[in-house]
Order: C-alpha cells, then structure tokens, then sequence
C-alpha cells in the first residue's frame, strides 16, 4: 500500500486506529471453542464488527506460533479476510543476517501477503536493508517500545554525543529508507518524548502501541506525534478485542473501537486535519 | 537439556559442532523436488549422514517461514526426527513485550519441543526473562553477531562507562539468567574480541556463528572462547547443508562436518579438554 492510499484512508475513516490481533488461544469467548478454528472464528468475528473504525489490523505472530504450525495456517486465512483498502502489518519483529532477513522479507510480504512487518534494529544495516526493497511494502522498526524493558538499552546515552540509542537507531534507518517505505515503533507509554521523535523523524508514520491496557495516553501522543500528514497508527489490542470474552465480544469491540474513533475523529479536528 | 548433559555429549563425540539447518528451498538439490517434502527430506538425509558429528541442529527459522504455514509443518516433522539427545536450537531471534514472549517461549519450547531459542536483547528485561521459566530450556541472546550490521549499534560506547552495547547487553542479561540457562550469541567474525567476551561472561556458553561462508576462523575462536567446560557451540551453516548441490549432498555435507569435528577434537586436545 502506498503512503498515500494510507493517508487518504485516515482521512475518510477518520480514524488512524490499528487493531492488534492478539488473539491469545487461552483468552477466546467459551462458545468459540466448538468451532473448528476458533481462533479464526475469532478473528472473523472482530474484523467483521470493526473493519470501518480501522484502518490497519496487527497480528502478533506470537499468538499464532503459540499453536504451532496449526497458528500459522490460521494467520493466512485471516489474511484472507481482511478487507481491500486495510493496512495489514505483521507484528513478528523480525531480524537476521542479510541472506536470511531476505527470506523473512519473502514470507511476509509475498507469501502470506502482509503491507508491512515490524523489524528489531540489534543487528543493523544488512539486518533490516532486506526488507526495502519490495515495493509497496513497509518496513516498522522499533525505535523506543512501550513495554519497561524500553529502559534498559534503548534510552541509554550512545558514544560522544549523548544520543540514545532509539535515536541513533532512528537517525541511521534514515539511511536506509524513506517515509514511503519505513515506519517507526514509539510506544504511548513515553508521551513525553513524542515531541523530540518528531524532531528525529518528522515525516516518518509512527506505529504506537500502548494505549489502553498498558496505560498511553491519545491525547498527548496526538498533541506531540501528528504530523502535516497525521503520520500516526495508533494501536490497540487487548482493549478492544477482549472488551468481552461473553458472547457479545464482537459488538463490545466495535464499541470499545467506536469510541477510540471518535477520539480521533476529535483529535484529527483539533488540530486541523 | 542441562548443561551437563550437553557438556557429557560435546566430551564424548569431542565435537562442538551446531549444524544450522538453514534449509533454503531455493538451493535445494534438483533430485530431491520430486519428494512431497522436499526441504524435510533433505534435513533428514543431512541429519542422518551427520548426526554422530555434532551435539547441536539449529534450523533458522526464516527458512521455513519463507513457505508460509507448510514450513512450519517441515519443521515439526523435522523435530520429530533429531535422534535423542542432540541439542535443538530454533534459531528465530525473537523478543516482545513481556506477555508476548511468554507465547513465543511457549510455542517453540513446549508446542515445538526446543531446547533452546535465540532471542534479540532489544527490548530489554520484560522481553527476555519470559524465556528464562522454562525448566531445562535455554535463551540464547544476541550480543555481539557475526554480520557486518554488528558494527551500526552493537558495538556503540555507551553511556558514561564507554562499554559497547554488547557487552552491556551481556552484563545486563546476567541478572536475569545463568550459565544453567543462558547463553549469548557471539560471532566468530570478531575474533579479536573473544579474549574480552571471556572475561565479561567466563562460564557462559557462546553459540558461535560465523566459520565458513562468512569468514569466521576456529583456531582464534577456540584459543580465546574455549572455557574450562568447553563452553563453546560452533556453529556451520552453509558450507555443510551445501557443500554439493548435487545427489551426493548429504555425503559431501558429512565430509564437510567430519572435518570441522576433527578441527574440534584436535583443539580440545591442544587446550587440554
């Protein structure tokens, strides 16, 4: 998808709210568990309720793996029920040498069909170059995470220069991609350095988890992180998806959506976009 | 595994070799396409001309993945068929938020039966410890990798003490584990640094990729990296799974292996192990 089939999709949804499909086997509504594949049915369920508040869906592939190859099986007929027009991104934080990078590239993108996949920097250049080079496709690379453990190397101080480490991660993958091709990972649990990111990469959309269950705050990731293009995917998983584990799952997760959509809507009107 | 069994295997076949299982479809022998299976019948046959040469099978994962949900099912059946006793690695480097890696941890040690998984340090503390619960189960963190992108971060002075990322990550990562279950990924491309690797973490294991097609040297790594219990899994890759391309693959692979093991035996008698 390109950059600006994405923004104009913001724009008519009024709506920069990805979904994450974290949909954990062991927390599924009960009645699910007769269906064959209640994962999927799962899944279908909440696309179904809230593919019109959205415009991105997030599996975390960890969910899937969790079942084995079974949990992979699943993720591509998933992929197959996303509406045209949604940004899909597959949130596996993947990262290896060049040759093999190539081959997760090749998974991702070609064969089960994702926009965009999230990549961990550790292992630099030729670890994440691979992924720039499919047209169309995106490559979301953590810079500062919302989880505590953000704290223990990414903000440590690099070199002479002071910078840390989420920064010069931020300012080296600059060399690597453009605000067409590369997104960043900053999680809402730092609002407070949403403006300074923004400094770093002014143009670049950012992918924000953190909002509901691990306590961000929308208005102050707006306030700083909205850029001339809005440049913002603001996640949430568990918040909406597990609203209700009863029978009425799907339709409390097009309320909980609902509702951070209209807090967009406003936010978006706010600041004039 | 316990370390001591793993320390008993590597004594009695005086090998420390991992095979990594990096199985690309794409480089597949010709003759093997008429199987049903072709990547499972190729490992197997790899396995089975190699087995009595080394204490350690690691398939990257990227390899499987890039088939989609097949390549997960080649890798359970390929699991299924390490002969007992013989230390699994899946090589997958991955890492999330605390509750995510408790799903990763859980699909590759208990659904897929790993001994060991390679996880990536970047997001810190709550990323990794999730790895850490499995009794007899392994985390194998990255550190200081043998790819040229090690030099973008990984080796960056850090805050005010001028330590690299690296060795940060290792002194950090031993609060959380120990030699029992903890070892770090340290490339064999960095020879130079293996002496100060030592003295960072003296009696942790290393998995050490590197050798052969990238350009790694044994001798420095076993001289610097080899501790009193060994302590040293040395990875190959490549320059064993395809060291022909042509029906006797799995014959040139045992070749290839024997004479890496017999490097092996040779300098565990040199330095007295």
């Amino acid at each position: 998808m390109t950059r600006q089939a994405l923004i104009d999709q913001i724009r008519s949804k009024r709506s920069f709210l990805c979904i994450g499909l974290d949909s954990d086997p062991g927390k599924l509504p009960k009645h699910l568990l007769r269906y064959e594949d209640p994962v999927f049915e799962f899944n279908r369920q909440i696309i179904e309720a809230t593919h019109d508040l959205c415009v991105a869906y997030k599996p975390n592939l960890a969910f899937y793996e969790a079942l084995g190859p079974q949990g992979w099986l699943t993720l591509e007929k998933t992929m197959r029920i996303v509406p045209d027009g949604i940004f899909t991104i597959a949130d596996a934080k993947r990262g290896d040498i060049g040759n093999t990078s190539a081959q997760y590239a090749r998974a991702f993108f070609e064969i089960m069909g994702f926009d965009a996949l999230t990549i961990a920097p550790y292992m630099g250049t030729d670890s994440v170059k691979p992924f720039l080079q499919f047209p169309g496709k995106w490559t979301i690379l953590l810079a500062l995470t919302s989880n505590e453990g953000s704290l223990d190397f990414q903000l440590s101080e690099q070199d002479q220069s002071g910078m840390p480490l989420y920064e010069k991660v931020m300012r080296r993958a600059q060399d690597w991609g453009t605000p067409d091709n590369l997104m960043f990972v900053t999680g809402a649990t730092h609002p407070e350095k949403f403006a300074e990111i923004r400094r770093i990469a002014p143009d670049h959309f950012l992918l924000v988890p953190g909002i509901g269950a691990q306590g961000g705050d929308l208005k102050a990731v707006c306030q700083y992180g909205l850029n001339r293009e809005v440049g913002l995917l603001v996640n949430s998983s568990r918040g909406i998806i597990f609203a209700s584990q009863g029978e009425d799952f799907a339709e409390k997760a097009r309320v909980a959506a609902l509702e951070i959509q209209q807090e967009m809507a406003h936010f978006l009107a706010v600041h004039g976009k």
